[in-house]
């Protein structure tokens, strides 16, 4: 089936990635389970659409992947209630894979520095095609899975989301306003893992047994000749 | 003088916040300095513009004031080089106020959790109208005050920049792209410190000992009445 009978994902302006938001994962790293969502940003040139060309390692990163289901807002949201009705407010989702430069990531964390440079390099955020909000009559029951050189590395459902939708939506936006066409990614399950240059990660989800071909993405990792690095 | 003849800034999609940027504000918060400049990021809906209403402090935050001179992006910057022309690829300039949830800041800081949350409320970017950039000849030597119910308690110039513009824009653009309307906040000289419901904030800039009226700053503080808040 050809890819191309399927739309891009409308350009956000801001993208919230919601963090350890399933318990196996929050093991994997040996992390304290929130008592409410915490999120970070990244910036919209970080997103990698199908068909644009490689992930990008940067120098001295220890790359890891993480696969997410993420929401595409129909309109603007403020202080919503944790209400089913806010599922009303997306329009769609979309496959989104939260790259992060795991070594640098953990010493932002050490120091107690910003995590917007580890997690929003160009390319940090291969997504999908969009997903139509009907092929998925419910976000938390979905598949998702991530291969490595076609080695199944992340197989979860998102049933074992620790916050659903309407709280993370809540979250947010009782922060600041999302608005129309902005993303959020919902947390990783456990399988976290690295990649180096060379490496082909394949990744998707699928609904009732049935994998979505709008959901699917391929990218090939590569080394980044220029831009930050750190040796 | 009139305001309204003056533009509001364009929306940006990324908003970048450089920090510790000015040794005083370092030794103030008792931090390390940098080897390297950092950023963070603010939601684009965090701006609030002149005129626009208060600034809403969330219950329970010990909401901190930072002047800021800022840039504002006027083509895409991918890796550049920190040469004399990367100041060609900005625009124009405006006054931001980075208002920070301190004691929030504090506890994501020591369990090395984003500073996302505590630097991007609604209303946490009050900016002044949009300062042509023929207005200011040299980015670097700029002087920023801010007063709270008319004390001054900010005031120095941006020669004191640690890391100056060029500099910024090779690290961040050597992590993501910047784009045109793309903001960037250079940093806070020292100073900065406690408002709450009533206060009233002025801040702006002078070149050459003239206050520029583009750059004026007005913002009550009021507590927000909803949204997040952790008592
Ligand atoms: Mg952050
Ligand atoms: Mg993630
Ligand atoms: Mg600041």
């Amino acid at each position: 089936m050809s890819l191309t009978k399927f739309s891009l994902i409308p350009k956000p302006r801001t993208i919230a990635c919601i963090g350890r938001n399933y318990a196996g994962h929050i093991k994997e790293l040996s992390n304290e389970r929130p008592k409410e969502p915490f999120y970070f940003l990244k910036p919209a040139t970080s997103i990698l659409n199908p068909g644009q060309g490689p992930i990008l390692a940067p120098r001295g990163a220890d790359l890891h992947y993480e696969i997410e289901l993420a929401m595409i807002m129909g309109r603007t949201v403020d202080e919503i209630q944790p209400s089913e009705e806010a599922l009303d407010a997306v329009k769609g989702y979309c496959v989104g894979i939260d790259m992060t430069a795991r070594n640098w990531h953990q010493t932002a964390r050490r120091k107690g520095l910003p995590w917007s440079l580890v997690k929003g390099f160009k390319t940090f955020l291969p997504v999908s095609h969009f997903i139509p909000k009907n092929k998925i009559p419910d976000p938390h029951n979905v598949r998702l899975h991530l291969e490595v050189n076609g080695e199944l590395r992340q197989d979860d459902n998102t049933s074992l989301m620790l916050f659903g939708i309407p709280r993370i939506l809540q979250h947010i936006s009782g922060v600041f306003a999302l608005e129309e066409d902005d993303l959020v990614l919902t947390g990783t399950p456990k399988g976290v893992g690295s990649v180096v240059p060379g490496d082909v990660i394949t990744a998707g989800l699928s609904v009732d047994g049935i994998v979505l071909e709008e959901g699917r993405i391929e990218a090939k990792v590569e080394e980044r000749a220029g831009g930050y690095s750190r040796l």
